[in-house]
């Protein structure tokens, strides 16, 4: 196991690549710091906001994420795991521009679906206005047989959408509430499971509200972490 | 404050590195990505086991701690922040085989108990065999007008020992009774405050159980990231 290098381009936001690893580490079956696998991550929260990008003409980040891939390729990653959602609406550019293998998040939320015995169906979806509006995980996921439904444009702009800001200022207490708020509302309508499709999102639904509320939550960072270790492992 | 990037020499073991950026992310004010540092974190549980090393005759791990901090270079790292309290056995011969500011975190540790109001005075120690038999606090606490207290070899053998193997086996919950109960007794025996000498004991003791506890608790892994998020903006 020693011998793969996991490369997290990290810092969007710094909370989550943190949490990234931390998650790598224990989903890992260890009994000692050696049965540990290695990883570099570069966590560079100054790349330009990912949503101002993609949807208000903001800089692209393209070039400060090319800058953080550079570094994990001379600090010899052997694949890229970026712990960002919004950042995957990029993952064509990066992955044209690297010879490492990119885990790309929705692929990682599908297996973690089927893990949880969800093969197909209607799942709902949470995350930035750009994920939702671009449709990062629609087509990936119908592919697999899962129709999307969508929180809507007032519960995205009174719950969601401040919600995640609040874990970007480091209040994950205050985004807990309106984040299950608008989880029950999509399983209400019919979703089987909630895809917390925002690195930020799982941040703030660890406690006991999320663990007792019932729902299926799917939790991102947790999903590209396993799907990081089994790479590394040789899958 | 994007100028200045923290390297983080991590993987020792694997969770503290990880939560040593978690800490740093949540002693950072920030109401955005954009306001948090930057950093780079080469986590490599690979190294050789500092204990064995520095006690029982094993590998040496500064070969692998000096490649790391060669990545840590090459990425643009300006300091050097180690969040192993073992490692620092190492702690000269790295400062001197490198230009980085190493943050040395017997230094940060005294940082903490300063802000929490105890210059000078008893202070108990917990960590691993190696930190507390090779001095590793001892002088440099006393440069400071400390004292230092340790759990007796019984407890060590019974009780913290294991304790740091649980959680480097990711079992954080059966770690977090028997060192509550040492830093109990170093209290009891007149320390005004104990130090968690070794990364993996604050890991088992963030939750209620130590939070109700009526100790003062210094956590190496946070008061070392204080020191990097210091640092970083020109400190």
């Amino acid at each position: 196991m020693g011998e793969r290098i996991i490369g997290v381009l990290g810092g969007m936001g710094p909370l989550a690549g943190a949490d990234f690893l931390a998650r790598l580490t224990l989903a890992t079956p260890a009994s000692r710091d050696q049965d540990h696998v290695r990883a570099v991550l570069w966590s560079d929260p100054t790349v330009p906001d990912r949503t101002e990008a993609a949807l208000g003409g903001g800089p692209s980040p393209l070039p400060a994420m090319l800058a953080g891939l550079r570094v994990l390729e001379r600090a010899g990653a052997g694949c890229l795991a970026i712990p960002c959602n919004t950042a995957h609406l990029w993952a064509e550019k990066i992955a044209a521009a690297t010879a490492l293998r990119l885990l790309h998040i929705v692929d990682a939320a599908a297996e973690a679906l089927a893990a949880r015995g969800i093969r197909g169906g209607t799942v709902g979806l949470m995350g930035t206005e750009a994920t939702l509006r671009l449709g990062l995980y629609q087509e990936r996921l119908s592919r697999r047989g899962h129709a999307c439904l969508f929180p809507d444009d007032d519960e995205m702009r009174r719950l969601v959408t401040p919600a995640i800001a609040r874990v970007k200022a480091n209040d994950l207490a205050g985004a807990t509430g309106p984040l299950l708020a608008v989880a029950r509302r999509l399983a209400e309508r019919g979703a089987a499971a909630v895809v917390l499709g925002c690195t930020e999102i799982p941040l703030a639904l660890r406690g006991p509200e999320a663990a007792g509320s019932g729902l299926v939550l799917i939790d991102t960072i947790d999903a590209l972490a396993r799907a990081a270790l089994a790479w590394a492992r040789g899958g």
